[in-house]
């Protein structure tokens, strides 16, 4: 079978670095092309993804020279592990001359007419596309925060099985969710740090989204309707976020029955067909000590997120906790899933960038 | 001046040796007999206590010998830094001969006839004292958990004001509040752990109590009435206890008022005249950054939390961040300010041993 | 092909969870027995090695029972990971019955007629098992100690090519290589620790011996002539030791002579045989930033000393830096590979148990 | 007493910093002027510092307005922490102009008319500031390397008693050396760096030009003669340099007698009489287990050397561990006492920038 060409933006920093990695010996995907900012075009991959950038890949992608990201592409599929802050205008332009754009960036997943995609819980969100017709001849998906993911992952049994009303959730992330170069030693040995710019907010609207419900008619999705009220930290841990949660549910349950629904959910049918799809996206440990993010965060290649200590919550109904590795499910994994769904329904035949014949 | 006697017990652990410390240059208290486990009676301080042991202290301090804490004690005052597992039968049979035992330890703190003190919040639970008289001619006095100290503190001057319907804390604990020898380097290092034996225990019920009112007419505290679910972690910082709080009030207030009620809250007068007493118990501060364990553990000699974050909370009313420094204000210097107090209200003139003339 | 049975004795430490690990898929062993300390005996694997022993081995194997390393034992191969301070006696008692024992442990490492052996560079020193038949109807075979396992790969070509005259090496070495529990985290983070029990007296000695020369008539090993002086440290690392090492050389060379004799070497073409045996077992790195233990440690899985940095010395003649992962070929690799060894010359064949038909 | 006036370029980075911290009481000197990089003229103290600025400081300080360094200063004493990068043109200029510059760059430390000073050691060295005459009104005097510093204290009385003919040191540095940010907590978390730009080169030079002799004649300062082999590594510490050395002596002395040298140690007479000398430059101990960085960089207020493990060396004739405060006695402290130092021998009376009347 030949296998799909795969363009990658935002290739050197450490999502897109873990996104070279998960894609070396994809069956369905081959890496084409790459690029990095547009300062780094021109340099080979190697001189700009640093030290840990041949690490797990043949050396032979080490010497491709990266591209302009704002240049032309060949791929129809373009996964984009760009910067926020500079993902906006550059996936937009690609988008609109009709590439598959499969993005980790925050920057259009709110847009109404862009689906915020995790394959097991909604799928059919890949239906909003339509609407993109409307600006763009090519595809938008996007993938959630890291954060979110974990989270998202969490609450989707929950939300179906009992309804979730309110979710208080505490993070412990890890210093490669901040990128390249991240907080500097001398900031977090020996201490953690109570904010990251823009998370409690993505944390307070993404699950939503997430958890909404798709509208055939309408073509929208209608966000579920609950609250999330976040506090982030910093902590130092290579990789890995952890996420303390306490969920008020719309129907009262046993923790057995709670238990009994983290630990049966698959998800939608459609992942068992994804290359990159764990055997379960959730696990559920009885061990008090766990999960740890040492220990728990590369489950099933990083792609499980693992929960434990499922106990009540003395204020909202009950509490757990969770660690995700945040950048394979959270990140990198999470977009190649997408790009893997986006396959498998059809939307990698449907042409690519405009100017090709 | 004469200085007074005080007694130490534990003083070879982490909190006893910070008791030390601190009281090193007191202006009221003096060392004059110091205790470890029963298994270190005999040898040095600074045999029993380690390589940080005279670290701030004089070297006289660590030629003395320790002694059987289950033995006799000369001075009327005993400061406990025993870990809880064997404080209790050894803190009730000094209590039973006679002493003042001013203790960190959790055994005793939820007895209905210990008041479990915070000087600036509650010193007229101190009352309740009169009931130990019943099983004990001496007293005992205790102070509450490190984390919720850091709590307590906090909530006291919302509660006050607005009333406190329900908190959910999630803390981020430093390594020293484990003790010696603690977790391993292996366990922890790139990692946190996600549970802490009894921590979220007490952080469930000893803010009640510390909050509660004391009933003249019956002698008895009547805890306040709101519940604290808690989410405990134990991560890589060498002392400085991290809190992420939601609060839910009786009483709706803007920020600004509770920031008001935060920053201006000084606590019972009283304290005043304690020579351990901080300026402030809260010190707020508005860098979005802040606090963090490292930088403001150490304010007003470790004896002021340092609130910061100040928001509202999607699902309860107000959400904030604080940090204490464990082993001082919420441990060695907690004691030892509840033993200033017990001072000023008259405690130590009551005798000493029965077994004095 | 039929597998050989092979019994694991300190099979729940830090090595012997590794030796495991190694084991798992291996073309020729077969774990067949496992043993911890006398007092874990009757445990189950898993409860016995707490937290990270299943990590990448089968669930069956967790659940096996752990037998009392002092009972009977099946196979005739035994791998060694006993703590040196117990394993001398036993290991003693198991080859006096006819077992062949590959230990990792320090205690018989100097005995005259027992071989200290890296496969690239002594297979030649079995020959001095013939002398073990005066006291003993097994075999023992030993690996040398972690720090030394690199220093002495890296020694053996510049010995082989230009004589050693001196070595000056410092060491910074890993959590893991404490065993467990190991260093508190207390102890460490933010520190780092200057001494470690035996460990330079190890480093002054061992190398010596395997660089030395077998001689066939006296069946016995004439030790390399030279000094080697060690400063050792800990540091907070989770796994890999660093070696910063100064030769002094019998004959003058330039640097990139001495680069090609490190980067040329490969050592006994014997070792080509061996499953374990990695394609180098050293590697040269030019990057000025390398080797690191973070970056360098797994090379190889873990077989390959990463040696950069080569440069002269002011005060002897050459220096560089090197790094081994002290789990895999320090110690748990280093015995498989020996192990592997022992089974291509025939030591495997020769029986086992005196009590077997 | 009136208080100098003093000036502090590089007054925001991690040694500046440190300066400003360390003249906060001082007896002599009152900081009257702070300059950080030229881009930060303008701003206040507290904005060019970041969060660690005020720590230990007035906050008066905070809100001084930092001048250009470029531009006009008023005190005739200038204090420079200046990175190296940058020192050299702007010291020359200031020194050009009349001023007196006590300098901790790099950049004219081996200039034969700049002297390289520790007061215990070669006080004397001064003399050559003379010969500045030729090329300036003003007068540069600097301090070494914060690893030099460690040395050439426990060289000092070693050269003196025993000759030292050779030494090779292998360093492990803190995070703080870096200044501002250093390293990444990616890099450096589970991690030590074989490398520092520059460092190997100045332990090579600097000693020696210390422990030199100054020649009255010449006026001019003879080098020690003997060669010194860095290697040089940077760990997850937060201050504090580890020194691992070993030297060749030029006349055999047995262990005790070395230890008598080093104990013994109290440098020239002079210190005596400045402020932040500390009771004793070295302090010897015995634990095996110290020094620790933790534990012992902060002996003395930062400003003494601590040694231990003393031991023969198999390969040169002693070895031995050293801890030194970076910040403190490696830097700030090195600069202010010799700053002291100058005022005693009255260079801070010969005037200042040459526009004052």
């Amino acid at each position: 079978m030949d296998r799909i060409d795969v363009g990658i933006l935002g290739a050197t920093g450490t999502v897109g670095q873990r996104l070279v990695r998960l894609l070396a010996d994809h069956p369905w995907f081959h890496v084409s092309e790459l690029a990095g900012s547009p300062e780094s075009a021109g340099r080979t991959y190697a001189e700009g993804g640093g030290p840990d950038a041949l690490d797990g890949v043949d050396e032979e992608l080490g010497r491709r020279t990266l591209k302009d990201p704002e240049g032309e592409w060949q791929s129809g599929l373009l996964l984009s592990a760009l910067p926020s802050g500079v993902a906006g205008p550059i996936e937009e332009r690609l988008v609109g001359r009709g590439h598959l754009v499969v993005s980790n960036a925050s920057s259009h997943r709110m847009d109404p007419d862009v689906p915020l995609i995790i394959p097991e819980i909604n799928p059919d969100h890949l239906g909003i596309t339509e609407r993109q017709r409307e600006r763009w001849s090519g595809t938008l998906i996007t993938n959630p925060n890291c954060s979110v993911m974990g989270l998202a992952l969490a609450l989707a049994p929950l939300h179906r099985q009992f309804g979730v009303k309110a979710v208080q959730v505490t993070t412990l992330q890890s210093l490669s969710g901040a990128g390249r170069p991240g907080p500097s030693a001398s900031e977090i040995v020996d201490n953690v740090l109570p904010h990251i710019t823009g998370e409690e907010e993505k944390l307070a609207r993404e699950p939503q989204k997430i958890l909404g419900r798709f509208e055939t008619g309408r073509g929208a999705v209608d966000a579920a309707n609950f609250e999330v009220s976040a506090h982030v930290h910093r902590v130092p841990v290579r990789h890995g976020h952890l996420l303390a949660v306490s969920v008020a549910l719309e129907e009262a349950a046993e923790m057995t029955r709670i238990e009994g629904a983290l630990e049966g959910f698959t998800g939608a049918r459609l992942d068992e067909a994804l290359p990159s799809a764990p055997a379960r996206p959730l696990r559920l440990v009885r061990d008090l000590q766990r999960p740890q993010p040492r220990l728990d965060r590369d489950r099933d290649g990083g792609m499980t997120v693992t929960i434990g200590r499922v106990r009540p919550c003395q204020v909202l109904d009950v509490k757990f906790t969770a660690v995700i590795h945040n950048l394979i499910r959270g990140a990198a994994g999470a977009a190649l899933l997408n790009a893997e769904l986006a396959h498998v329904t059809g939307f990698t035949s449907r042409g690519g960038p405009d100017d090709r014949p």
